[in-house]
């Protein structure tokens, strides 16, 4: 159970209160009966119309929210609805209706109309939701609505399905001589639970910024973060990051990429990567969280290939888990990502605040020590350095090993 | 521990011997002592020069005795030599030596060139092999070839590193008024113990075939069994499967692609068929024999990416281990392939000899029952179908489930 490493960074302050730490942002989150007992309903409001962005799942299969939320991405939006144990994947017509209809609910709740809401729901694919439960739940809880961190940590819960601890985080900046904040909530990777799929993330900020240059500062740092980590390789069909953007901070609107695009993008930047670690660390059955850099590539694109190629293999996974140095398996991951590079130009190292091991050096192994080898893999954090003579381009990635609890916890569920 | 289904197949029978059975082809295995206990040589040789056939890995960093065989398997081939323990891979320009050494040892035994030899190995990446060994062990054992049965075995036996069995088989059919036959060991996949990497074939025949005719003969037949096989999703640096024709069944010639072509060419099928199931069925750490089939796709292309993602994902294969009904899963690493289709009109449903559970129609959740699902779930052999409404094309993929097992296996290695 690890609470992540918050690192200090320069010019942004990291603060309580999650998504409601930004101005006009009300939260909250409750039990209302699709799960047996956790909390299963989250609600998100903005006093005022916000701007939002969003990134979505690559699978081809898109549940029901998914396809909502991109048709009503590009609207003014007031909030966002989220329920966890039932996906409202892979549902039919009926799921598309339901998706409508749970926008509906809150909606009404809220003053607002059905096109200014975004849905999300996460738990069991091809199971209906039991709208009756979820419209008497919306209704009972966004009475609580409210700006209190209370209710920021039950809007975190709300959302979680396998999830050991929330995933939360606010940051705050000055952008123009205003202090503007960025809040965020997150929910685990790890396809789990028999389809407990989905990554999740909803970051609010009282920012004032155009819609285009929030959604490219959403889709490079995702790109970068979320993008980069893997529990288990496979991507859900409920995957979406949205951030919403109400302009309170009233810091001068960002309308071109300037300085205080930059310093918004870099804060953005920060929230997604600590949230995305956040998700590694509690990564099914995790005992280990794994870093794996690639330098010297000849494109970044060919770097991240080759570090997402390492970081999913069930091999490499495997031996952290077992803290061997296995470093054969972390070539071969590399040789096999699809990307050309010299191998006899290649060095890996090993290293964390234990120690460095070197393994390869120039393409040829190194003889090492294997009692201080297994010093340095024993410990929680193991990062891998694999360096190519390609190019300039350099790429991280961040996952977990696979243990026997990856393989119960995914194994035996319902039986 | 199956020894596999040998399903009887028109026109083709199947023989004892494996590797020795075509005319003319001699082998033997013993212990030299790269390993510390089981056999670690495997000697294969060809009375007459035979033409040579080859597919290797697709992985970039190809290990020295695949470099030296993709540049001689045009050669008329006289003999091959392979050691287990040591995979001969990522050891730098002595590695690289030691394949052509290794290819000029044994060429001095059997009174050929080394051009003449092709060469493999499979065990510890980056690790030199220990030559002096090696050369003693070749030079001892190579007085021990000939054609029984009981050297056949021990030839399955010197390739093996954690298999639990050896795989062979051999066949007879008739080509133009001769028997022609066709022998074959191989080695299991399970990129494992430290890179024990590498899945292995070496096929026999006494054929006589062109030598593109050979090579187009395998490259399809392999693409179609050995590629559409997974345990864990890792290509080892290693893989190969060559085929030697030695011509003295004394067949007409098959230099066009007539009938006696499409008969030699099934023939082999069944052969790359049987033992790829073989493999599987020995997977690390296996309890379930897993095939997933589908149907419908638009192109063949497309069919093979959808049912390898399914293979692969680690959720299918940890549910497959739980008994569980988790078509989710399965629709989700459709979706994720990369292949686009129209989810609303698929269909998948699980079987094998206890029952059928249909589980989605046409995009739409099917309620079955669990008592009967978990029946037929139960079973060692569970096969799973997707129907798409896209296209014609099909294809089949068969994989194993992901167990404690495999974790403790890959995790466990000298720690």
């Amino acid at each position: 159970m690890s609470s992540g490493y918050k690192t200090e960074i320069k010019d942004i302050n990291i603060i309580s209160g999650n998504i409601v730490a930004p101005e006009g942002f009300f939260a909250t989150g409750s039990h209302i009966g699709i799960k047996r007992k956790r909390k299963d309903l989250t609600l998100i409001k903005s006093e005022v119309s916000a701007t939002a962005a969003g990134v979505f799942t690559q699978n081809t299969i898109q549940a029901p929210p998914v396809l909502w939320n991109k048709s009503h991405i590009n609207n003014k939006i007031r909030g966002i609805v989220i329920n966890s144990g039932i996906a409202n994947s892979c549902t039919g017509k009926t799921g598309v209706k339901n998706a409508e209809l749970m926008a509906e609910i809150y909606a009404e709740c809220i003053n607002a109309d059905k096109h200014e809401i975004l849905v999300s729901s996460t738990g069991v694919i091809g199971v209906q939701l039991p709208m009756e439960i979820l419209s008497q739940g919306i209704k009972n809880t966004f009475q609580q609505l409210d700006r209190s961190e209370k209710s920021a940590q039950k809007a975190a819960k709300g959302i979680l399905t396998t999830d050991t601890f929330i995933k939360e985080i606010a940051v705050e900046l000055e952008i123009g001589g205003k202090t503007v904040k960025i809040g965020a909530i997150a929910k685990g990777s790890g396809m789990i639970h028999p389809n407990m799929a989905t990554m999740l993330a909803f970051v609010t900020t009282d920012a004032d910024i155009e819609q285009n240059l929030l959604q490219k500062a959403l889709k490079e740092t995702v790109d970068d973060s979320y993008n980069m980590i893997s529990v288990d390789g496979d991507t859900s069909t409920n995957d979406m990051v949205i951030v919403l953007a109400n302009g309170m901070a009233g810091n001068p609107a960002i309308n071109t990429e300037n300085e205080d695009y930059q310093k918004f993008r870099k804060a953005l930047e920060y929230v997604n990567m600590y949230m995305a670690k956040q998700i590694i660390h509690d990564g099914e059955g995790v005992t280990k969280f794994l870093e794996v850099e690639v330098r010297g590539a000849a494109t970044k694109d060919d770097a991240k290939k080759i570090a997402k190629s390492i970081i999913n293999s069930n091999l490499f996974k495997t031996a952290m888990f077992g803290a061997d140095a296995n470093w054969g398996r972390i070539v071969c991951a590399a040789g096999y990502s699809g990307v050309k590079f010299d191998f006899t130009k290649s060095c890996v190292e090993f290293y964390n605040e234990i120690g460095r091991i070197k393994v390869l050096t120039e393409g040829e192994p190194v003889l090492f020590n294997e009692a201080e080898a297994l010093k340095v893999l024993k410990e929680r954090e193991i990062k891998v350095l694999l360096k190519l003579q390609e190019g300039d381009a350099s790429a991280t990635a961040w996952g977990c090993d696979l243990s026997y609890d990856y393989v119960k916890i995914n194994g035996e569920y319902r039986t």
